[in-house]
């Protein structure tokens, strides 16, 4: 479940330290958004704005999973919606156990990866989640509002009801500070995964139990499912390329060294198979790797696969890791310089929280008079 | 569970609605505060100056069951320490539906009622929750170290986890926020009736928690349990005097008038004996109305009984009735005038508020470090 809290890049060691693991759920495609629309048409939500928000859990450095799967997606929203609001949601990370150290060092390298990536601070507010106090007391009020029973309901919930033993609170009712997250900024075009389709509705609901039981304050959130590409480990496969992986092999970080990029994309697992072909079920390796490539380059398996038709996989493997560093240069190079300067990074959340604390403040004032505490 | 959030003034409403009534728990008298203090005293606590501080939900106007029960103690306490934090706990009184008029009343009210009782504001902090955002933020974090068996296992919680059905997830939470109220001030005594040792309980847990897994920062919170005269209701003395009776005669609150005093006490349960005798047991009704007595006088009821030998019950009645009067006679008179200006009352929770955001927000800035936010 804690990964699948905002866009977390596989913060799963929890699970597996306890000798447990709980897979996502994935609510099935016979509910897509508009469905929900419209069967919620006749209540009444307030009407604001386009207003893009999401969330990125501070986990360290994105690999390239994460920057084909989520980032790249918010660098194409915050050119299309003038209001992209973008959090890093340590209230979140914080779900599971963490190391101050590390966790406090993950928040400024997330901050330098997002810029280096280019989220365009013009355009984008980006800010640290526990910098904005509203997020926790706005979750306490939605807390208030929403029944014991819906929140075990979750299917993530239920599938681990059995196994709950030291899992936190925080891991309990971490769907309901989502909510608040989405809410306080009134936000109505959420990016998420199709994980995440269960929390969508849980934060519609919940902005529907307040306008409907104190006063209409809040849009209808709508969950904005885009096509995904998924990268799988390159050790293994099966698996999703992750951050909870304990073989670093595994996955290529956005700010790996071309040398570190070249032996992983040699050592990726293949096959005894030496031509390049398309075939997920079963060559998942080549075929992973082929995606990889697709994703960064936009190109159809089709044409990668014609354009190797005279190399083998080892030298396939050679030609892509070129084609992967190529791209993640920029992103290196700015990352390196901007977290040479953590001042300046600073200043950046310093100016994010100002931006998102003024839209937090309006809302939560609303939301306070609204229920009665001032 | 709600009416057990802090000093409840009977805000029970909710249960009865819904068909369902939950019984506060006690936990026997067999685990004193020094037997827990003993079994930790291993633990690593911070050392701190005594800090008092309780919480008190606005549920409108205090009866006096309310005054010799809790306010009383707080006026002795303000005498013997120096720092006395009194918060009105209104992000408790929501985990119950509210209606947000009466609720924003119910808070002016409560804090006209308390400066009418005699809390001093040279001494004390009185300040409203909800305006003070590290409470909201602390339990956040709190939750996240708090694992659910342990909420579940309260007794509280155990006792209705059957009925549990419309129960909004801050009624299941509201314990850690209990310990963030008191930890975020690290307050080391705090005044509880024998209802709230559990959750006391729990908030020495999560203080020992907190300094185990980041850095030694919280106090050993102790409760303080004193002899609480039980004041029943005056229409049914089974019961507790309780604001969520729903015939007002059962209470007398705190500025009811003369008239009010008179026909309430007048109209009180008794039994066919005309005798002032001391018998609860048998004669309930006396019994409550010799208690109330005794605890605004400080007669004990063998003099009481005698000092009424030459009375029946009906003109015993009349006596104690000049003696409520004239007891709350001052704490009505400051109550009206306190209630009459809004812009007093409005400063001083903001004077409240300035001092215990001084306390919170240092507080709050070292567990931010601690587990780093920041």
């Amino acid at each position: 479940m804690c990964s699948s809290s905002w866009q977390n890049f596989g913060q799963t060691i929890l699970f597996r330290r306890g000798g447990l693991f709980f897979k996502r759920y994935f609510r099935p495609l016979s509910c897509p958004t508009l469905l929900s629309s419209t069967v919620e048409r006749k209540e009444k939500y307030a009407i604001c704005p386009p207003q893009v928000f999401s969330g990125i859990q501070p986990t360290g450095i994105p690999h390239i999973g994460n920057y084909v799967g989520a980032i790249r997606n918010w660098l194409k929203l915050q050119k299309k919606y003038q209001r992209v609001i973008l959090s890093i949601v340590d209230l979140h990370s914080i779900t599971t156990p963490q190391n101050p150290e590390r966790l406090r060092e993950n928040i400024f390298d997330m901050t330098a990866c997002l810029i280096a990536c280019g989220v365009d601070l013009q355009r984008c507010i980006l800010f640290q989640q526990s910098s904005v106090s509203q997020h926790a007391e706005l979750a306490w009020i939605l807390g208030c509002m929403c029944t014991l029973p819906r929140l075990q309901q979750l299917p993530q919930f239920k599938q681990k009801s059995d196994k709950l033993k030291d899992v936190g609170v925080g891991l309990f009712t971490y769907p309901i500070l989502q909510a608040a997250d989405i809410l306080l900024y009134k936000s109505t075009l959420i990016p998420v995964g199709k994980d995440q389709l269960q929390h969508i509705e849980l934060a519609r609901h919940l902005a529907r139990t307040f306008n409907r039981t104190t006063e209409v304050l809040f849009p209808n959130p709508i969950e904005m499912i885009g096509h995904i590409p998924k990268i799988q480990s390159l050790r293994n496969p099966a698996n999703k390329m992750s951050k909870s992986e304990e073989n670093t092999l595994g996955r290529i970080d956005l700010t790996d060294s071309p040398d570190n990029i070249r032996e992983k994309v040699k050592k990726a697992k293949t096959d005894f198979t030496s031509r390049v072909t398309y075939d997920p079920d079963n060559r998942p390796g080549v075929a992973n790797l082929i995606k990889i490539h697709e994703a960064l380059t936009g190109d159809t398996p089709e044409d990668i696969c014609e354009d190797a038709l005279l190399l083998d996989t080892a030298r396939y493997k050679l030609k892509l890791a070129e084609i992967i560093i190529e791209k993640l240069k920029p992103i290196r190079e700015n990352y390196i310089q901007l977290k040479s300067d953590r001042g300046y990074l600073k200043t950046v959340l310093e100016a994010g929280q100002l931006k998102a604390i003024q839209i937090a403040e309006a809302t939560f004032s609303e939301v306070k008079k609204a229920i009665g505490l001032t």
